[in-house]
């Protein structure tokens, strides 16, 4: 549903508006994690690239409508930098949470220094080093995806390690998308198990090395969904792969961390702060 | 520079903390949308996974060192939802930005009922259906990354496409990672301009295609960067490619945007907008 034909909601629902002038990403972000403290659901409309007085003025009027609509006062989440687009939005019928507003002005106080009130410079813009290091991350990362391979990868920031489907794509990926890091992956199959060893392109590499590990029982779940009753997605062989996998890790020395109850957002940090690159500037 | 030993800034750069019971995510992108405002370095330090009253006494700890060899307060930015954790923390010698201790009382009062005070809710965890079909939008945007695989194709929620390095890979990975969109994306290439037809796969799924475009310049630069001195690169050939597949977009009805001056971010969020998907629930 969209909030082109606004309908009544029961009154347990409240809209929730996400306005920002640039992608509204970031108060997409800022008003989930306040809306996640309530158990409760919530109708969502985004408004992103609010960036002149007409469009913010469009917003207003929409806020306005699913205010008469729902006969109560939609949320309001911005990430307006212009104090006057903000005051437009502020100004509609709705509750108002401004990030700006609220933590802009106690910092300039703080810093000494007034704030530049720029509109879209949240996210790198394409021209600058950040955002070329990641677009070069995700290309990195793709290339180097389930050891697919084995070139340049003196120059990844972290290789993950792991058998089939424990998780090794979706974080990778990740840590180039939101870190810029170049993160190959490898997986580790029967085959090396039977050897007894890593594959022969990673232990020149063994510091940046980064294992993953699954339950057995999860693992035959997701492998099940690909290739149901395959030996492949068994219990039993999964149990041989995960415990061939973990004893070869502990053996090499590689740190590791299971995945079975982690989202990638949570694998990603817990790898990025063993890591832990330079990151000194803003 | 890690903050394991600590060492006296120039009094221009500021230390920032992160500071959250999980990743952190929030607790930068809250950050550094407001520390964009002001034109300073800062010097960045992530704490998450601050859970428990120890960990947090660590934190605040690490906080006071940095006010005492910085001379300065730390800015600190936090996303704790536990009351106990984020006092602790605000104790600490420091400039606190506290995102829930802000705007979760005004929503309780608002909403008529009590915050679940609950760590870890901002993301969704990896039971949810919701989690689960990011990570298969994930999968399958890979598995349908550059015209790789024709099946399936009816389960896209979106097929970008352009011309090679036109920045349709990593938009279509942002929209999956971001958004849970199943993003495929398929190449436009000489044979087609050749033909004069879309390639044959994708006239049926027409409602769902969206094509990216990018200026000559900028496209012979990025191809220059992988095959430099390449007739792919030249300036010529990139004119030509970007030419016709303008007009077969045009031709065809395809709603198109250009990504010479676009973040991903910028481009997902245009695109998103035109596809409007259903999103009522938070």
């Amino acid at each position: 549903m969209t909030a082109d034909t606004p309908q009544a909601l029961p009154t347990s629902t409240r809209t929730v508006f996400f306005v920002s002038d640039g992608t509204g990403i970031t108060a997409e972000t800022f008003g989930h994690a306040v809306l996640s403290q309530f158990e409760m659901r919530f109708r969502q409309i985004r408004l992103p690239f609010i960036d002149s007085i007409d469009k913010a003025h469009d917003a207003a009027r929409r806020i306005n409508e699913v205010f008469s609509v729902d006969q109560q006062r939609p949320i309001v989440f911005s990430t307006l930098v212009t104090p006057k687009l903000s005051a437009i939005i502020r100004a509609a019928n709705g509750m108002h949470m401004d990030l700006f507003q609220t933590f802009v002005a106690p910092m300039e106080q703080e810093l000494g220094v007034k704030s530049t009130h720029t509109i879209g410079r949240i996210h790198n813009t394409v021209d600058t080093e950040e955002y070329k290091n990641r677009i070069e991350a995700i290309n990195f990362s793709l290339a180097h995806d389930d050891g697919q391979s084995h070139k340049n990868l003196a120059e990844a920031d972290v290789i993950l390690v792991g058998v089939s489907r424990s998780g090794k794509t979706p974080t990778s990926l990740y840590l180039a998308m939101q870190y810029g890091l170049k993160a190959a992956n490898y997986p580790l199959i029967p085959d090396d198990f039977e050897r007894g060893r890593l594959p022969s392109a990673l232990p020149e590499f063994r510091h940046k090395l980064f294992g993953l590990t699954i339950s057995p029982e999860r693992l035959s779940q997701i492998r099940n969904e690909r290739r149901a009753g395959s030996k492949y997605a068994s219990l039993q062989n999964c149990r041989y792969e995960i415990n061939e996998a973990e004893q070869m890790m502990q053996r090499e020395g590689i740190r590791w961390l299971s995945s079975t109850t982690k989202s990638i957002e949570e694998i990603a940090t817990t790898i990025l702060q063993e890591i832990k690159p330079d990151r000194n500037n803003s």
